[in-house]
Formats: C-alpha cells, structure tokens, sequence
C-alpha cells in the first residue's frame, strides 16, 4: 500500500471526498470505503466506535486500499497515538481553540523531535514498510477540528503551529458556540462569516479546510469556494437514507403513507 | 412486545416489506430496522452473519421494535432452533425442494405434538411472555425457499404441509437452476412463467408468497401481482448505492469522472 | 421510548431502585435490566466493561426498555460524551471533590450554551426522538460522585452547581479516605455522619441522592432515611448469591460442607 | 489442570452438582464457574452461545478450574469436534433416540480405533497434557439426552454402546414427546415412570444419569434417588431470580406492589 | 485484488506454501499472512475458529493481499458456502471417502449448472469483480483431504469427481485409520505407501496433492516428492516454538533449567 | 492462584523474563503465556489492544496462570484503576518524567491510605482471594518508564516515590528524545551512559530495573548487568520470526529468493 498524502492526491484532483464511518463493524466499513471516497474517516467522537473497534475497523481500510483516517473524541494522548499505531494515517481532534492545544495536538502525532510521539509502530511499519518510522512525521496528517468562536478567534495561532497541514471545521457545534442556530437548511450567516474568516485564513498559507457536506450539492459549493476535504454525510445516513427512499416510495404507491 | 403474526399485519395492509441485513453488526441492524420496515430478516445464509453475530443482531431488532425473522444456511436443526431460541419469530430456509424436506423444517420449527423443537425458549419467554411455549407454534413463520425447478415441480406438495404459511422465491437461483439468464434487468419469462405458478398455487391456499425486489418500482409491481411479503435489497446496497450517488454526483460536476 | 426523567420517576414513586451491571455482555444486560428495576447503570468504573461493551450494553438497554445510565471511570470529556452519544440517560462520575470538578462534569454532559457537549448525537436522536438535541439538556442526568473527605467538606459548593440533579454516595471510597473501616455490615458511625451532612444539604435543594445497599432490608432503611435512587449491590453479585446457596444447600444436605 | 474423570469426582462425593451457563459471555461463565459447582455445562443447545462463543466461554472456565462440559445443539460432527478441541471435557447431545445414533455421537467425540475423531487438540494438548491424544477418550464424557418416548423405548440399546458413560434426561422434552404435562412444580407421573425406568437400567450398568433441578430441594431428591448428575437451573435464572427479589422485596415493603 | 488460480501460482513457482491459522484473531491472520506464503488457510476445524471469526478473519487477509482458503469441520453446505461468500476462493473439506462425498462437496463448492451453490456473494463481487459470478466455479479450489484407509482405497474415484483441483492428505488421521503410528519424527512405512499411492494417482491427473510439513526440512522433502501445496505447521506453533526458544536460551545460559 | 510478589520471584531465580502481547486475542495471549515466561505484560500502549480486548485477555492470563502485568497507555487515572480491577497485577506507565508524575501513578494504583484508587475490585477478590483489598497495595508493581533525557535527569526523584517498586527504560523512545540514533543492533553509546546511571541508582535503592531485548542474547546480557526484568521482543515479533524463517529457508532451497 503506497502512502501518498493527502496533499498530493488534493494536487492530483484539487480536493478529497472524506467518507464518514460511524458506525461499528469492519464490513460496513470495508462495503463504505470501497464506494469511490478518498479517503474515510472513522469517527470515534461521535460514532458509536470505542478504541477495540477502531481498532478493527482500520484494518478494514487496508483490506479496501482507501487511505484511512480518524476523528478521536478528545485531545488524549493514549488514543491519538494508538490509532496512529494501529495504522491510521491522519488525526482529526476536536475542541482544539488554542494554538497551546494546536501545538499539543501535533505533539501527540509527531515522533521526536517535533513532537514526543512514542516508538512502537508495529502494524504501520507492516502495512507501509519499515521506513514508516523515518517518515511518517512527513505524511501523518493532523487536523485540529476549529468548532468555537473561542477557536475562530485563534485561528493564526491555531495554524502557525507547525505540523498542522489542516483544519476541520465543526460547523453545528461552531453555531451553537456562537449562540446562532445550527441551520440544517443553510449555514447561519453569521457562522458563514466566521467559516469564511477560518478558510481565507488557512487558504493564505496553504492549509487545507475540510467540513462535511450534507449531500452532494452542498459538497459542490464547498469545493467551489475553497475547501479542498469535503465529507457527504455519513455510513447510517447513506444507509437510512436510500431505505427511508425505497419504504416510502413503495407505501405511498400502495396508498399506506 | 405484542406478537402479531405476519398475516395480520398482512391483513391490515395488504402486504409487508421486509428489510434484509446482510452486513454483521447489531448497529447497522438497529439503524436499518428504524427505516419503516414491516419486518426485517437476517441474512445467516448469504450475509456475512454467523450464530454469535445473529444473536447479537436479533437483540437489536428487539431494540427497534420490528418484526425479527431469520434466514438460515440450510435445513439445519440447530441453527433453526437457535435463530427461534434466540427471538427471531420466523425461520427462511433455502433449497427446500420437496414435500419431505418442507415437512422437515416444519417439525425443527414447531413444538410437540406438530414438530419436534426442543423446550427452551428462555429469551423468547422474557421479550414475548411466560405463554410463548404454548402459542409459539402460532405465530412463528416458517417459510421454505423454492429455489430450483425441482421445487417448482413440488410445489403443491410443499404447500400442503401444514404450518408452511409462506413461500420465498429465489428468483436467481431458480433461474441458474432452470438454466436460463438471472436477469439482473427483468425476470427470465420461463422463470417468470414458473414464478407465476408457485404464486398462483399459493394464492389458493391463503399462503404469503415473498420475493425480493431490485428497487421500489420493481416492490409495487410485485405487490400488486399478489407478492404480500416483499423485500427491497439489502442494508449494504441501501448504503452503498447512496454512498456511490453521493460521490459520483461530485465528481462529476467536478469533471472527475 | 418516552423519556422520562429521574425526576418525573421519583414523584410517581418515591424512589427508584438502580441495578448495577458490572458484567460484560448485552444479554447479562438484557436479562438482568427485566428485573423490574426503575434504572439500570452500567458500570465502567468498576465493572468489566470498556468503551466498546458499553456501546453494545446500552442497545440492550433500550430493547428491554428500562431507563439506561452509565458510571464512568473519571472526569473524562470523551467517555462521557460517548456514552451519552450511545444513548445514555445519565452519567454517575466518580471522584468529584471541588465544585470546579462537578462544573467541569455538567460542561461535559450538556449541550451550549450551559455546557461544551459537541453534538451529534446520532443514536439517541433515533431511539429517543429528533428533538433530543433541544431537549436534551433538561433530562440527561448528572451525578457526581461524593466519595472523599474533600467532598464532604465542597458539597455545598457542588450542590451549588446549575445542572447537577443528584449525587452518589460511594460510602467505601469515603471511608478509606476518611481513614475509618469500611463496615460490610453496619456503616461506621462517623462515615454515617458525614453520609448525614450530604443528604440533608441536598434534600434542602431537592437533590437526588443515591446510594448502594447491600441487600433489600439496607434499601429500605435508605429509602425511608430520604435516598431516592438507591442501587442493590449488582449482576453478578445476584447471580452468584443465588449459585452459592443452591451449592450449598445441596451439599450441606448431602453431609458436603 | 489434572483431569479427573466425572467418575472419579462422583467416586468420592457420591454425585456431581453441574452449573449450566445459558448467557453468552466469557465473565459471567468465570463468575457462575466458580460458586462451587463440580462442572459447568455450556449450553450451546438453548443458551444464546454459538460456536465462537463457545470458544471464548471454555478459556474462561478453564481460568476458573472447574471441569468445562458442553450441550450442543445437534448430533452434528462438526461443532461437537470444535468443542473437545476447544477444551471441552465432555459433550452432551440432544435427540439420542436410538443406539444407532447413540454409536455416531460416540464415534464423533472418541479417536480412532474406537471413533473417527480428527486428530489436532492444540489447546487440549496444551493445557491438559501432550499425552492427551492418548488418554483422551478414557475421560471424554459422552451423555446421550434420551428425552423422547421413542429414546426410552430404545434405552437398552442406547446404553449398550461403548463409551456412552452416562444419559441426560431432558424431562420438559420427554413430556411433550409423550403427550403429557411439562409439569413445573412436580413431573407428571407418566413422564416421572418412564424416568424411573431409564435411571434403573442406567443404575445396572454403572451409568451416570444426569437430569436438571428446578432448585436446591429437587435437587437433594434428585440425588437420593440415585441421579449422580445434577443441574440446578442456569445462570440467568440465578441471576434474575436474586434481583427480582431484592426488587420485590423493596418495592413491597415500600408499598409499590 | 487480482484473482490467480493456485494452478498459475503453481506453474510460476512449482509449488505452493500455504501458511495455517489456527488461532483466532484477524490480527494474528494479518501479520501470519504477511510473512511470505503463497496462500493462507483459515482452520475451522482444529483451529479455534468458528463461523463468526472466520468472517473477519477473511477480511484480516484480504487486508494483507495473500491468498485465502479455508479448512472446514465437516461436509456441510452452509458453512462451505458462507466460507466462500465471505471471500474464501477454495474450501478443504475433512474425511472425504467415497467418490460420493466428493461429488456432494463440490455441488456445495460450484455454481450451477455444475453445482448447487447458492447465489448471493456480496463480498466476493466487491473484492474480487463484478464478473465472479460467471468465473468463480474456475478458480474456486477444491480440496477434498483423504485421511482414511477407506479414502485411499477410493482415491480413483475422488479425483475422477469433476472439479476437484486437489487433494489434501492428512497423515496423522490417515496413520491412526490404518491402525499405524502417527509418527511424529517420520511418518510409518505402511502409512508413507498409502500417501505415495494417492500422490501417483493424482499426479497422473495433474491434481495439486498437499500436506503439512512439521518444519522446513520436511517441507523441502515434500516438494521435491511432488507435493505442490505444502504447509508447514501453524501460527500458534510458530509462536510458541521462538518463545520457548528464548525462554529456554536464556534459562538455560542461566543456569535455571 | 498464588499472588507472589515480582519480588519474590526475583529473589528466587534472580531475574523474571517477562513475555509481550501486543496482538489483540484471548488464546493468543493464552498461548503465548504458557511459553515459560515469569510474568506477561499485555501492551495497551503499542499493541493492538485496548480496553475491552484487554479484559478478555485477562481472564486468558488467568487461564495460563501467569502473572499478569498490563502497560497502559498513558498517566491515565481511568485505565490503570481498570486494568487492576480486572486482575492485572501491575501497571506499567509510560512517559513519566518527573518526581510528581510517579506520585501520581502510585497514588492511581494504591489504595487509600498511600493512594486514591477506587475500591471495586469485584474480579480480583475472585481470583486473589477476599482479602485482595487488604494486601493489593503490597504486591501491585508500579513501573513508571523512564524514556526521556528529562527522565533520567530526574531519576532520582521518581524513584524516591514510595510505591515504586521497579522502573521499567524505554531505550528508543530515550534515544530519540536525546537525539540520539535509535540502535537496532547496539544501543548508542550516550544512550547506553542514561541507561546505566538509571540502573546504578536504582540497584542501589533495590528498585527493580527492566528493559526489553531483542533476542535471548541481549537478554541474558541485561541481566548480567544487573537488569532483573526483561523482556524478549513480543508475541508478533516470536510469531513472524520463525514463518519467515520457514518460507525463507524453503524457498531458498528451491531456488526461489
């Protein structure tokens, strides 16, 4: 399996479509990831996936080739560098409003002497080869997830951070931080202002921006004005989605709605 | 958890849809069995879902509150008491060829006097109620695959065992087996025309006859053809194919086709 | 499931009786939460029950309807948010001796603008409704845990605390920190006092306060002393109880002792 | 772990007290395997543990050192082989009606020259021994269930096969093939006979017969009338039946009946 | 993943080393996988190993790219099938003896109209293309094992079966049928004449014959004897063979023996 | 199960060889105790392995009965109280570089008085005996890593912490973090300086000193230096070694490199 990073494959096509696991199981993973994403994120903060889960399903990505990713529920040290070792290739970590946390965040991700990462990639150096500790510094993507005016504020401090090659935009949890509504239709404007504020900032130095879509429109107009890691929605959704489609289309026609 | 049987809740709407989880995984089970669902079946046969997993599964749809029902492997005793003991209120069973075989999975599905199951039912006691021992053998469905043009030909033999109340065609294995095309687009007409018969012979005996459908215009057409137990594909084609619409849709705006 | 709170549960009845699950496994769970208990709390403190066995523990909480609750290991952001993203209704958190602490627990388990929970709470928002995340904050339950000498001496400051509904009493921790016998039979009297203090501060303000007993005569004396949500010792401390006495009884009888 | 035949433990004690584990999990198995039953029965016929459940359950009986036995769900060649290789002392069989099918289960569980059992009990080698090959079918335990009419019609014939070394009776299942009353507070006096009747001829012959008790009083009589193999419930019901009484037992006292 | 048949291995290279897993784990089948064999066989006989795992442990080698095949515990329909619906591309199946048995293992094995394997493989058209339908039947290996003196006597008949790709000789069963030494340092002259007869016959055939060498050297032995799928040994036995090399090593130099 | 002290094992035999799991699997732990080994740790930190996997390996522990350590993840209050509780007999903890932080890990591992751990060791007192809660703060090892320049700077403080009973030098992570190249063949002369100035000042205070090795050569050269607990790279590592070996040496003898 080669490791290409995320910027060069963002090089290739100007942006990554993001695939959203969420909930538990190596199948469903490994049927998710092969439906032409870029690249999929496990979401152990908000799926229903603890560590011994994420731990199967990451070798579910390898067994479908995409390049595997994580979103972890805390800026925790055991469990960034655990995915990590069991062969995740990028942290995404919420919460992060400081370029202090930013800073704590790479540290966690990055092996000596950026960062106080520990030694002992046993399945990584298997999977991506036995340089994999020489230069995985060079390709571990670390995300701080920028969810809170507090964060908006940062955000130069947030991104100076060295080691930090992309932001994550929480966007329901950056209203609710900015006491604005969540906007499930469209994106409230005071919020848009302060995503807007984060992109331009991130855009001058090269930074990719990702923030999930709720369908493919949307993903279209977030790849037209910027950001380059774009996630659809996610595993249950697609998944109650297209039954909730088929049920109703079929009881309607039948005269049961 | 009331305990209706299949042919009221027929009764009431005319017909049921049946949900198919394929995947392992007592989340996808409870996630998909919230779609709208009549009823949802485990696919033990072609899923990726052994004993352990389909106990956890069926746990999951007592979570959700759908109708739980199971396909086996094959006619096998224990697998057919173990799906019952573990709550599943119906048993699919493939390759039933014959009156002797239909007459087998009846006697491994009912109690004495009519079969031959064995006392045991200890979660099905707690989730159903004390009585399930003496009105199990009314409520739960057993329903023979016919499948090959053996069965066909056995038809009335199959359907005059008493307690078979339903029939499920495999309309691709009946074709493979009838040596004509599966017909991913439309049915075969000789398979069509041999469907026919074992829903017409049904029809008279009051018996549900099932088929899976392709998608929800292929559902309608087989409903009202007089199909009462219908399912729509499966929970990883529900997800998949909303996966897929989702990138391809982007990436063909984008020019990345 | 209608939601309920503690709250509403306690004025109907007076109390509410807890199981602890302490086992691993769902179908432990299952069984034992049809018990008639008021609630059930999965125990992740002490109980042998990680991340991922609570995720699959709190599904079989919903399928046998009984109000789910968790104890967690510590003041930790990310399984307290996960559990309640699994669909608990409440979170017992050990350890709480300053009311910064106890701030710092109600951030973490309430949405903005009281608290910092991140959102997408994507089971509860299917088993308990789509409104959840705007209702959320008034019935998700939380309880410190007041089990040191420390937090005897806080517990105004705790009480005090906007959010906090209850408070657990571990009166073992209590009394190692307080440098008195942890009294299997009898609590030790200067514990007793200190347990005293807590009660009458919080039933001044109408806080729950719950506690173990060790067996129904210890309930009901909590009870009638003014506890409101009062647990009896746990899984497996019922199922081993109950084997030691068919054990022994039988051996006895025969001349085994 | 020195393996001592059932006899041998019957030899001093004059009968076996054997602990049945319905509930999936390899902890509550270590817990109830260790209330001071003579063995443990994993019941892989109604119990909700499959094949790999099975697996995990025997290393945790194994952890308490108590004798591991198991009930399979069938006379089935390939799950009563992984059981003995999985650690499993003994197999109990359900359906033994005839001594032909008595001679295929002993031929199952037993090596060459006696049976056709496949050689390879890596774990069995490990942790009993690597002359365990050798001895293995000195104290294999096979316990046929003779609980049909047409098993105890056929009982002579059913015991005179070598290497059955004792019969379960299943007295729930006998009832029902005999048209008679399941009977849970006393056997029916029909169904109680034709007991009578298997446990003389067993008697004669030096087999141990085994049936299960409802509590610790039918167990005592179970053993004076010369069942050397004695079951008490499971360990759901222990476990169900302690909490339903700490719960009663509360709640009626608290007036909430 | 491109799909060779082991006969274009076998034609590149002359012989085939196939690597055995016989503990459960899909991350001990990953790193087993990885060490160099030309394909990988998943033992769900003697393994600890049920349906369940296996699954997953299929996924664990699609992860690594080795080849995938499974041993399963008797001639059974449902489990050959979910072994090769979940993407094994053979099946070996014990104690074939008669020509019989082998015409039912490979109905179970292949497509119609050759066989009566059910259609529905979900996960194999994901990994290995849409078209495995129409082409499985030719690269899906079939590996009866003979391990009687009665197979041996049918030998001809076996390999005359249509379909049969190989043999696989178990020697120690073979050795205990015949009433011989297993032979742990060299297998018995008698038992070696009856190998040697089946080797001729299907090398005559141009049927691939395998067997288990116990290390390297024998191995070698077999190859150049005309065994073309050699295994050697096992997972735990790899394991536990360098630990105990250590251990001892350094016991030894020690002085602690 | 006996509960010995490291200490006294050590005082018997002069050194312990302690096994690594980082594989997640019951019975590959179990298999992989039973090689010899004086103790096992389980890696939370780099293997495979989190929460839940490490309680079912555990129990595998207990199983083989072997002493069972556990290596945690990081200072963490939550894991290492779980760890214990399920029956590990010590904590390994890394990354502790300061005086302050092995207080703080002595205090998560020891009951009050000397510590803060939560009592609750339901599992323990089962396997260890009533008294656990007693004596546990006797004979739970508490090893703090020492990894970095900043830790060995401060040696003298962490083991001046009452409670430490043994430190256990994580020489990569310690070359890394001086800048030191990380030595696959031979420690790095600098590095080897730290290490022996930490094993001086611990044999001076009879605090144990442990430290992984390669092979049994540099094991038993750790030991003549006065290291008294080592361990001999890992389970994967044992396992990957002698396949490879295996394939390597038949591969090469057929000519095929």
């Amino acid at each position: 399996m080669p490791v290409a990073s995320l910027k060069e494959r963002i090089a290739k096509k100007g942006y990554v479509l993001n695939g959203y696991c969420q909930m538990p199981g190596a199948f469903s993973a490994e049927f998710y990831s092969r439906c032409g994403w870029d690249c999929v994120t496990l979401d152990l903060q908000h799926g229903l996936i603890g560590e011994d889960m994420a731990i199967q399903m990451l070798q579910a990505l390898t067994a479908s080739g995409v390049m595997p990713l994580c979103r972890v529920g805390w800026l925790d040290a055991a469990i960034i560098m655990k995915v990590l070792d069991s062969g995740s290739l990028g942290v995404t970590c919420p919460m992060i409003n400081t370029g202090a946390q930013a800073e704590q965040l790479v540290r966690y991700a990055k092996y000596p002497p950026r960062g106080e990462r520990s030694m002992g990639p046993l399945r990584p150096s298997m999977i991506y080869g036995q340089d994999y500790l020489k230069t995985a510094n060079d390709f571990i993507n670390v995300f701080p997830m920028v969810e809170t005016a507090e964060a908006v504020k940062n955000i130069e401090d947030i991104v100076a951070v060295d080691g930090i090659n992309g932001i994550y935009i929480g966007s329901g949890d950056l209203a609710q931080s900015m006491g604005r509504p969540i906007g499930r239709e469209a994106i409230d404007p005071e919020v848009d202002m302060a995503i807007e504020h984060v992109l331009q900032v991130c855009l001058k130095r090269d930074i990719i921006v990702g923030m999930m879509a709720r369908n493919a429109e949307q993903a279209q107009q977030f790849i037209k004005r910027g950001f380059k890691f774009v996630g659809i929605s996610s595993d249950y959704v697609a998944m109650t989605t297209q039954a909730k489609n088929w049920v109703g289309a079929v009881n309607k026609a039948m005269g049961h709605e």
